[in-house]
């Protein structure tokens, strides 16, 4: 088995603070509410190395530490770490591998993007938020059973058909969300949420106002060019 | 009247830590704000003699320590403690004696899974998550008068029909669950109400889409056997 | 001017404790999410003389401290205090003076509790928890303008209809809770929010279960008379 | 370029403290769950110059101290910064150029708000806290896109017609509050957001009892003349 041993200082260094930098980015999931229990896992792709950094399965928030996080390749084959991997490895890895430009995977159960997947229906496109940052509707993916990289194909394929958003609602499941790195998958996973809320709560109240594709793509543009430090 | 003197030192250092560890788990109730006030209690039956460890009577949550929790035997009565068990003594008691599996009781009145229990329906499988933790739909037990082992055996006979289910939503009234040990019936207390949250959202939207029943059969078989730490 | 020089040592010792009490109860009002910013307010009415002590009006609850509590006499006259009293402390006062056994009085503005009085509805009868803690259904009061001593005068004229209940949902405005002293009034104001909040979701399921006037009976009557640590 | 080194020593101490008070006042938008990771802001317009004070664009809530907040003249011209000013700072200076009464201003995302905004319906008044605060019901603004003064514009055009309130639902997007400093107009975004949950919970459970207009007018007169410390 290749183990740490056989990578470069530079990717055992980088594996330190991407530890540091997952196990903190869970504290994340609880401070918006995302996850109950043990639900939910944060992974990172190495820049040096053709690993990643993900959550142990099904151990408890108070106890995720970044020695308990584990290494993988992105085959989803453990490299390092004392504990098994989160359930949802493969499925990650297989986003790695097939989007070159994500480094960053979080998997919820959110309650109201969840409620959208249960029915089956794409959050409709009615918040100026929902054109910053998802560029349309938050889709809905394929039904998928849980432990093979059957789910990072769905989410895969169905982000071929919206290429701006960064989540992905599987059917009975949950949201999948991508980022540049972890911490801007976080950030999509809180946002899915807010939206998904913010459009069921409107949804009880009568006809929800869409916003015209023209203007969507204008928000889009905007955000993902303009907005923020640079 | 038998004391906790009467039992082996062994037992009455069980007791001793079950006392801790019961009392830190009312903790995890209120972290996933399935109580109020002084609603819901949490049990766990010992290993080393046919005892349970059960929260007090009608105390506020700050006010719970590891010496306020009570000591009773597997019929209810009184072995050790300077406070009242709980109301429900009775019937966690009932369950222990006859679900031998079982060595943990929680109950709650955690808003969404009442509300489902006040119209008397079962929570629809309609998520993965209920294929992992409950094997099917959350079924709903009898109505029963609070104070006697009533709702023990309301809950005894609903998981007959229902075996691989921790939980039963007692009508009127709120969720029971149980589990190998405190925490994991503290744990399905949790699932139970996220996911009557999620599925009472998802019924707002339109249509729940129910899982078929092989890939229920999939997804508990795995969850149960294979996911966690092992 | 009366000051609080005027009233015995007993009384001013007792004022002391009752606005440590009454400032640390506001925090059981956050804590149970039962107030937004500066609404909602407790008082209690003193055992050793004809006073009560209440919240200043229009202070943050971050600004809250006992020395912040004010003394008036049960017209609501001025006793002691740099703030101004609650806007609603005529209606307090009204309260105490006519219900001889109530020594607790609070008011909020809880979301679900003011989303049935904004339509003029009693929350059905549908949990065990309100045969216990109601005995029946939560009335609504009429609608009363604020700053007189109206609001109190149609809380007490609704609780002549409902003598169990020890809360009114005064219509287009909120609930008013009434205790044997001001913890039992923030308990029932917290329960008040609870069984809004199952009753609520449960309306949106389908139909409510209502629980036989004999059961809610037999519940109200063990709850009041047997529950808790005597 | 302009620079803080241009204002007198009054105004800089002006500065100094508004940017500690502007710092901590997203402090109040978390605790009061108006906000998720960096959405929402917050202004003050200074009294010693043209000038105010808001948050930089798209920083973690974590990271906001007084010394990143943004100083910009009431065009919107950077004055005094190392970060670039929130996307909303060109409507934000509308407002206060063409309010003269205005010194603080926020805006949210915040769901329930929001969700009434999706659907472009003002939310109706039908609570005491509505007209006390409001002085009838909340009004939607029209759609318009971000980045320049065009929100700004649309906020002040509908508060022609609705005086008494301090919040605008902006279509599609959020609601824009404005008091006489920053904390009052944080207050108002509060007080949206819970009348804009309450009266969302009313309208599920039936036909709204709204508040007459003789009733609100009494209302509001007495909150804005007597309620509070003065």
């Amino acid at each position: 088995m290749v183990t740490l041993a056989d990578y470069s200082e530079r990717t055992r260094a980088e594996v330190k603070q991407v530890r540091e930098l997952v196990a903190s980015l869970h504290g994340q999931l609880l401070k918006w509410n995302l996850v109950v229990w043990t639900a939910g896992n944060v992974s990172q792709r190495l820049r040096t190395a053709d690993l990643m950094v993900i959550k142990p399965s099904g151990v408890r928030y108070e106890y995720l530490t970044p020695a308990s996080m584990v290494v993988t390749d992105l085959e989803g084959n453990l490299v390092d770490g004392s504990e098994a991997p989160s359930s949802d490895t493969a499925s990650h890895a297989y986003i790695y591998r097939n989007m070159p430009g994500v480094y960053g995977v979080v998997h919820t159960h959110s309650t109201y993007a969840t409620a959208w997947a249960a029915t089956g229906q794409n959050i409709p496109c009615g918040l100026t938020m929902m054109g910053d940052e998802f560029g349309g509707p938050v889709p809905v993916g394929p039904f998928r059973l849980i432990g093979s990289e059957a789910i990072g194909k769905g989410v895969v394929e169905t982000l071929k058909d919206y290429p701006r958003s960064p989540a992905v609602l599987m059917q009975n499941h949950g949201p999948f969300t991508i980022g540049k790195d972890a911490e801007a998958a976080v950030k999509a996973a809180a946002m899915t949420e807010e939206v998904a809320h913010t459009m069921w709560a409107a949804r009880q109240l009568g006809k929800i106002i869409e916003i015209d594709q023209a203007d969507v793509d204008k928000l889009n543009e905007r955000y993902q060019n303009v907005y923020g430090q640079h």
